[in-house]
């Protein structure tokens, strides 16, 4: 199976690069699954149902989220009605929609995608170790289960390490999200398992994790109030990973990354 | 001139990488100055006087530090009689050795060489922004000074990215450490100072940030004591970033990684 | 009923107070039960089997822990033999220990004790509000059950604030501890649940937070390693919380704090 | 001297609070300087330029802040022109306003105040302790200073002990604010610094930290955004610290803390 994960699409910029460049990765890497983080889509705070749909509709399966999820009170209400937005399955019990959910790639494969949070440096949540570790009991790569896809969602890279090495041989896909940054350690872990610590953003990279320099570098420099930060309007790099599966094992063939448009380095996997 | 800088040198397996490839890398990319980042190079914790030699030996001209710079005590004195040994330079007046000072690459060039380190979910240290800031008062490129570059040591990406173009076109460099892992965001920022939120570790990347994942996994699982951490003793990947800057305004013509040994991609820029 | 609850007891200095005031505060203030947070009692850091059982002869019932409950490695193993050592209950399943536990009064009254820790500030934990909610759904007061007694652990204001009146009406008392400084906000909450955000410690109080203050100001002012830190060894302060429950309904009708020895203003409830 | 430092005053309630018996307060016990800390007068955040000159109305000499500083924006302003209003001396260079002034007590005598914030588990700033250190070596209790007066806001029990034993001797009074709850450790150190943790809010106890309980409950227990955090609206306690001084020397004589009205245990020295 091919699967696409975008990172954390931030504001109109980012959301401009999906619509434009997703339908023809979608064809071009003959992608049977695709995931985008989308919790910086609105303004780079939250996700709307109408920006959730244009997501669907340029070729995303599912749309992941994080500690942004509800900054956008209409998704604390259509979350419930859209199956395929999710949000952090760590969330205490009681939580409006889900973390974890089984969907249908061509073919009748199933996929389960998983979004959880980390805990180092954020806001404290359930244990996602504890928390995706009960969900795996249930459901078991090569049991009629062709892939399994983890966005966790962290700061701190020694967490996402050991999630990585935690889930190796029992997820197909852990790829981080949160730090807005792409790191270049994309590789196939030893048991089998995909892994990147962070995909990196969908955003203009002139800024500061995707949001218009001068107010955040005041911020950090001054410690007074400023106005509200928002968005940087330069063009996005749209960041995401590519792997292929093996759909027996549901174990990693193949990672690359994708980047595409604005500043950083170019790079597209080549699918015959 | 062609400037290399080094990432967290993470135990004996990433030292090997510094002995095995550093002499090859100052030959072939024709360096003029490099920079090793040291603060794991003890078994993952801080420094000693021995290794800080085998490291100039193998061609670095300064070796910098971080939160881990006193974790080995003879630092505490040895730093005293080594010049070509940084800590961060916003630790509070009156800590042994010097945070930024300046160096003499091949033709009387002179390079400056500041680490700082970040604060954001760091320890308490003086404001990284102001103490760099004044430094750079009495420092300008292009005045006789051919080089800045900027070890900025932190965790959150946010406070990396704002130091970026704080000091963009007045350094030559900023380049991240501490997370150990390479992002792939090297690039140069408008004002002309070339930037990577952070360079990786020099260490084993079937890991979790250069320790064996036995441990760290189950501190994070079981949230018991442990024994302690040690370094994890695969082959490493040497992790840096490769500058090029124009001795007349000191500014970056080319920034790219380089990547060599280990589980990670491989990247290794060609020089005329 | 009547209870004691004494706070975090910190090295020789807090242990020697505990053996010389408790068996007469037991008499004097007729007290059913006791209640004694050990977390700091082996040099500051953890208990020994040794401690614990010197807290027991000296007249507590239970004693209690925090996030120091494991700095003495032999108590990983002998809590599993002592049923009167508790720990807190939102450490991931599979701890050694219990974190909450039914107990026995005089009159074969049933007591429950809760030990749990806050997560703001502190390390990530199971979240402890539903973890006590879950509890109290098979516990509740006034249905045989005597008493119930939440060792509140952590560090905020806030979270402690939001937990007394989250419990108020179904536990008998919520006490704070870990920040080893009494509070004098004792109150009955409006539903009868007694509460104090912090009981304080039972250590020296010419120090920092019981240790001996000279290193503690060094790391804060200096920022470079140091000895170990070790307890102070001045005349201790029991401070500890009093509370006279109503045995039908479990609430609280009388909360009084009480300060013995050492530098703190002494407080004595009278009982008749 | 007779000095009183009232504690953060928290929205309506705590106003009231310090209208209704502050003016009786300075005439009872017959008080020669007042300082109030008011970062939370304003609906809890913050304080307006109308707030302010309310309490020096009421007798306050000096109005003091915290992290909320700045959350009325009018603040970063109108401090410009208000010499009896302090906000935290560790902002950075170039913050509105000053953190440290030397005012004038009856008799001519001379009182310095000092505002500054901790730094653990708080927003990163300068270091507080070097720069209390450095305003100290100018200023020198008993050469024609008669009292220093430190409001230390900060979260941390370990640095607050630090600093009242750092600052023992050289200065008045240590207090901390911050956590809004009152610390019954209200002491003379061995230097003679008057010293308590945290002097407590002005403001209802039947609240979390002073603002109505429900939203901040939710906050702990569901994770989920609510509605903005209001005051709560009951009788407030006005909590401060009594202090008598030795104006030669400047160090304490005499420390009694002050509790009035509202849910707490009421408190009120002796002034023959
Ligand atoms: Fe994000
Ligand atoms: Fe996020
Ligand atoms: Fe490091
Ligand atoms: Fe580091
Ligand atoms: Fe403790
Ligand atoms: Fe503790
Ligand atoms: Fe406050
Ligand atoms: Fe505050």
């Amino acid at each position: 199976m091919r699967l696409l994960f975008c990172g954390d699409v931030v504001g109109r910029s980012g959301r401009d690069a999906i619509a434009k460049y997703l339908p023809g990765l979608r064809r071009d890497l003959k992608l049977d699954f695709v995931v985008v983080n989308g919790e910086n889509a609105a303004s780079g705070f939250g996700i709307t149902e109408k920006i959730c749909k244009q997501f669907i509709e340029s070729g995303a399966d599912v749309v992941s989220g994080g500690n942004h999820s509800w900054d956008q009170r209409e998704s604390l209400s259509f979350i419930n009605n859209e199956a395929r937005l999710l949000r952090p399955v760590n969330f205490p019990e009681g939580a409006p929609g889900r973390g974890a959910a089984l969907y249908e790639a061509p073919g009748g494969r199933k996929v389960m995608v998983i979004n959880a949070m980390g805990r180092v440096f954020m806001d404290p949540m359930d244990d996602p170790f504890a928390v995706i570790a009960k969900i795996l009991e249930r459901y078991r790569l090569g049991t009629g289960l062709s892939a399994v896809i983890v966005d966790f969602h962290g700061e701190a890279t020694s967490e996402k390490m050991a999630m990585g090495h935690f889930l190796d041989g029992k997820v197909s896909l852990v790829v981080g999200t949160h730090t807005h940054v792409p790191t270049a350690d994309h590789t196939i872990l030893p048991g089998g398992t995909a892994y990147q610590s962070d995909v990196g953003m969908t955003g203009d990279f002139d800024s500061v994790i995707g949001m218009k320099k001068e107010v955040p570098i005041m911020r950090f420099t001054r410690k007074l109030p400023t106005e509200r930060m928002s968005p940087a309007t330069g063009e996005a790099t749209l960041c995401a990973l590519f792997v292929e599966t093996d759909d027996k094992t549901g174990l990693a063939l193949r990672v690359e990354p994708v980047r595409i448009g604005g500043r950083l380095s170019q790079s597209m996997p080549e699918v015959a």
